[in-house]
């Protein structure tokens, strides 16, 4: 090891998901929308003015923060936009994470919740779900630096209750609390009711789900004056024009269409139930998933045989080879052509 | 004080340069470039396609990576990119500086640097540049936790000559040294002439300013491969996918026209030099800038009364309001339109 090496961040270097290339390609591994962003986003690209690039973009972003503000009825100082929500949790990390105590999130989630505690060096407890994968909310009414999970949960696509989630944060007013909502479009009851009663609570969503761009990278959170105030403070700090002109120009489209927006889900959504449907009578079983991706077990045959059976036919889905995971497959939702592929491999498979 | 807001991480805010709007208004405050993008940015913005958007982008940004490694002659795991130089800087201050020595850069430099070190909580020293706002290679000889410096230095625009940058090199080989050329190609000499020497050098460049692409956010930073590694695992440690479609795509065609580009920076290079001639002329004084900006003070007139007025006549230039800066402005070289008005201007007022 060189001199200038022992100075460097020791990180476990996190791989991101497969993401094959190809046209033939069946791509269920990293829940992706199926369907393109609204219409309004297309036609804002085509008028877009290339001479524009030239300047900086908006550093506050404010195009995009305004439509946000008024879609969700909060103000413009509850608003806080980043590079995708990786971008918005990881800087909520470093902001608000800076206690003694350990932060708490659950063992089964989104499996970057680990990789950025080790980053800026903040202690960690990783209270288990049970055993159907569900939070038990008692786990988190103990002394702690502050909380994060995902709900609807990921991988599994479980919900916590509203009331459940309230319940957390009455426990933990002394503590940042964090409820990331990548999944919520889908069927989930957002946090943002509680808003007005937490001035603690940040709930983070994202672009690249239920709006169809995660191409573009756009995530946002949505949380108090104070809350906001103090992520702006650090985000400034970092780099003060994270987002670029195309994602604040096209991401305040996407937003402005809701009757699109309400389409899709429920495309979505109808598709996933009957997915549950056919799967559940082709022997498998999951957790009732309120997300764009079912977390299933086979009754016979091992997940990681089914993985590679359906990687081998350019159906890709995502598996876990870790510890609690390892007996099932996140499958995403795809277009309805897409489950039918799907099926009937499995039919002939199985 | 909540008791929640204990954890938040202590940042003096940075506030980001000013972005006035409006059509009629000169704009040289930002050091953005007075041309547009490469004809090809527009051509491959015309035919991009939205419905693409849906799907993650290529997180280890190839296309853009590629045209980079063979416009400069480096191996493809030598490049780096990331959401404007800021955030390769940022990213490169989290990754290398964590050793217990302060890093060091001068004391008249980017003013980002003792944020991140702050945000970071990197201990850091700031030798001063001389009377003539040169840095004294030799207050780079001593024990430290990393060294960086602009070249050509900004806000002034002075260049430390190659083999000076060598010097510094070769008295600190045990720490990483990053030389920070946003504005090389306006007629400075890169380090990456260096590359091949030494293994602990980063060079970061950004398509901000001489590839006219500030809105589009893209900076990149060229290493030995053991670095760039070290700041790949990081990256993947914080946000897998920080370079969203556009970036790529359209990043990749500006990289690809050199002739636009070199079309594009002799007009900025005359287009300064005219202006070093009248300004000389009419009782300015500057260091001999290498850069799209003139760092300059009048011999009767303070800064602030001039910048004041050019305010009032909507053409924006800098003004530092800092100790040693605060008798110069920092005009950025715009279109000779742009000059000519800002000479009629200030022959007029002064």
């Amino acid at each position: 090891m060189k001199p200038w090496e022992k100075n460097i961040r020791k990180v476990v270097p996190y791989v991101p998901g497969e993401q094959p290339k190809g046209d033939r390609l069946i791509k269920l591994n990293t829940n992706e929308n199926p369907y393109p962003p609204a219409p309004g986003v297309e036609k804002a690209l085509r008028e877009m003015d290339a001479d524009l690039f030239r300047k900086y973009p908006d550093p506050a972003s404010s195009l995009l923060v305004d439509v946000l503000a008024e879609q969700y009825g909060v103000g413009k100082d509850q608003v806080f936009v980043g590079v995708g929500s990786d971008d918005v949790i990881g800087m909520a990390f470093l902001t608000f994470f800076n206690g003694e105590e350990p932060i708490l999130f659950p063992d089964v989630s989104y499996s970057f919740y680990p990789v950025w505690a080790e980053l800026f060096h903040i202690p960690f407890e990783t209270p288990a779900v049970d055993e159907d994968f569900k939070i038990r909310k008692e786990d988190y009414y103990r002394k702690n630096g502050g909380i994060i999970f995902p709900n609807p949960n990921a991988p599994t696509g479980l919900e916590l209750g509203l009331m459940e989630v309230e319940d957390i944060l009455r426990h933990n007013q002394d503590v940042v609390v964090i409820v990331d909502e990548a999944y919520v479009d889908f069927g989930g009851h957002s946090a943002l009711a509680l808003l007005p009663r937490y001035e603690n609570l940040l709930v983070v969503q994202t672009f690249s789900k239920s709006r169809s761009m995660a191409g573009m990278r756009i995530g946002y959170g949505i949380g108090s004056p104070r809350l906001i105030q103090a992520l702006q403070d650090v985000r400034y700090s970092y780099n003060s024009y994270t987002m670029n002109r195309p994602s604040q120009i096209l991401g305040a489209e996407a937003v402005k269409d809701k009757v699109y927006f309400r389409q899709t889900l429920d495309k979505i959504i109808k598709t996933r139930e009957e997915t549950k449907d056919w799967m559940g009578k082709m022997g498998f079983s999951f957790p009732d998933s309120k997300a764009n991706f079912l977390f299933a077990t086979h009754e016979r045959v091992p997940a990681k045989t089914i993985f590679q059976a359906l990687k081998k036919e350019q159906i890709y889905v995502r598996y876990f080879d870790t510890p609690r995971l390892e007996d099932y497959l996140r499958i995403t939702i795809g277009t309805d052509a897409e489950m039918e592929a799907l099926r009937r491999f499995l039919e002939a498979f199985l």
